[in-house]
């Protein structure tokens, strides 16, 4: 038997636990195992591209546990109201190949991401900040919210989306606990003032949704929908003034926002900073972008996260996947009905 | 919602319906993906090599379809009353990137080696064949036993393995089928006189279960077992005399028994010889070898051919693993619960 947790379970665990609680307990397990980065098996997701969208496996192992996620992100499922992005993953033993537990991770990918985000800002936005721009309300907005407030006791919010009605939806969400929200009129405009801005758009095309002449010195860029070949947000002048910060630089290449450059330009690996190698943010000037894409290890600890915070409860059950003979030899038996 | 066939549901479903019969109903789907081979994507399975085994993810598509398998290969496994292989598989909707349908697969991909195994033999080995020689009565030899039998009319068989219990074991399981069954003294022994030889032995290393003096013209080789790097199970010699057919060479001299020679040895796809391109066997005295090593399209066809043979009968259920908000950019409703 595989232990699984289904969409409802996840739902309601997250419900009674509370998402700052656990964007606090997922940064934590983020931290474990981005400090022990080196340890993993990597290699960038291996990617099914059609002209709807692009189908994903992200696989990793600490040698110890093997994970994986399947994902897909085909932004035209807007229009016929479906999802964006929908996932799940699965955790294994190494030492049996067993499948030990199964998840649904389209909830709990919008969880990672946005406590990855906060990890993230953790190290490289400026301690005072306090202002944080938000430019695409849609389905990462809220996660992304919450986790920064949590994380970085980030409360003010300056939207901005070409939909303004994933606006009113951030609004109606976001309202009731406590947000500081200003709708603003264009995306130059909800950048005014902000000490971290976010780039959540869902458009599959080289977008510039922020320009070289909005971003101000001292500013952290936490840079999310650019995340595959020929789908990026920022204007790349940005990107030669700043002190870039990536996951995984053989897949960022191919997929963040520095698409755009060949891979001697400069990049820091998040991981160095998480483990103290490298110092982060070095002057309250510095413009910082992560330019995240999503990495298969983030899933890792998540499904570990979510393993361990549902094991012994309600919200885990188990599905009858791996077939499991009395002798491993007489797998027909099973079959046969003889055992 | 996404389709789901768990391990007693397809242990009911193939005991109900029969393997010869489900072995048949493979072979049609499987002839139908090799006819259509080169429509779909292609490439080598992506391994995850410990010292204790492998862990594989197998994707493929054909551009309507996607589908991938996860499968292990742990022989250490049998010592502890494990599996060696266990497995799962998903289909998706390539237009939506939805997971549609996700089954166990350690029973079917026994069931889809087995059927491969036999389509194979159908173009391969000579008509009058009445007798196969089984090296290795593990885990594999009664799916391949049923196919051969349903597909090419075999229903003598000489068995060998170095484990008495489990020629015992086969024995048990297929005399009450009518299977005529002579258990033999030694590999040697089993191959006198057979027209087919199936090896599917297990161990994790380069093995010599069948020497060049045992192998007589005009026998089809059907080699399973080995297919992965350093584990082998034919003496080289052999194969420099017959005519080798395989899956997908870039994989195959990676896993198979090929992987002794470099890519400039001489193989034919078997999917030209299922589509007509190839004429298969072309003389009696030839000897022809099926380096079998299992690629994703197999995998492919027998998740279809599942989910088809299981849509609308108590054998399927669904499974909550996708979420699906009302509003696709509010998914945060679902752990609001404001849904």
């Amino acid at each position: 038997m595989v232990a699984f947790v289904d969409v409802e379970n996840t739902a309601r665990w997250a419900r009674t636990v509370g998402f700052e609680t656990i964007a606090i307990g997922l940064v934590s397990y983020l931290e474990d195992d981005f400090r022990r980065w080196e340890q993993f098996d990597k290699c960038p997701r291996i990617a099914s591209h059609s002209t709807f969208g692009v189908i994903e496996l992200m696989p990793t192992s600490d040698h110890e546990t093997y994970g994986f996620k399947y994902v897909n992100g085909h932004p035209i499922n807007t229009k016929t109201g479906l999802q964006t992005v929908t996932a799940f993953g699965v955790l294994a033993d190494v030492a049996s190949g067993y499948p030990t537990f199964l998840s649904e991770m389209t909830l709990l990918t919008a969880m990672r991401t946005a406590a990855t985000s906060a990890m993230a800002a953790k190290y490289l936005a400026r301690p005072d900040a306090e202002t944080m721009a938000l430019i695409g309300t849609g389905a990462q907005s809220e996660f992304q919210s919450l986790a920064f407030r949590s994380v970085l006791g980030i409360n003010r919010l300056r939207l901005w989306d070409i939909d303004p009605e994933a606006m009113d939806k951030l609004t109606a969400n976001l309202t009731p606990l406590g947000f500081e929200l200003e709708v603003c009129a264009s995306a130059e405009d909800a950048v005014r003032g902000a000490d971290i801005i976010t780039t959540c758009t869902a458009d599959k095309r080289n977008a510039t949704v922020l320009h070289d002449d909005d971003v101000v010195a001292g500013v952290h860029i936490n840079a999310i929908g650019g995340d595959c070949p020929g789908k990026t947000e920022l204007d790349s002048t940005i990107l030669n003034r700043s002190t870039v910060f990536v996951e995984y630089p053989e897949q960022t290449f191919i997929e963040g926002e520095i698409q755009h450059f060949d891979d001697s330009f400069p990049v820091v690996e998040l991981w160095t900073v998480v483990n103290g190698d490298h110092p982060g943010r070095s002057r309250a000037d510095e413009v910082t972008v992560f330019d995240s894409v999503g990495f298969a290890i983030e899933d890792f600890s998540a499904l570990k996260y979510l393993r361990d915070q549902t094991a012994d409860t309600e919200f885990q059950v188990e599905i009858d996947l791996i077939a499991e003979p009395l002798d491993p030899k007489n797998l027909y038996s099973l079959m046969a009905g003889t055992q």
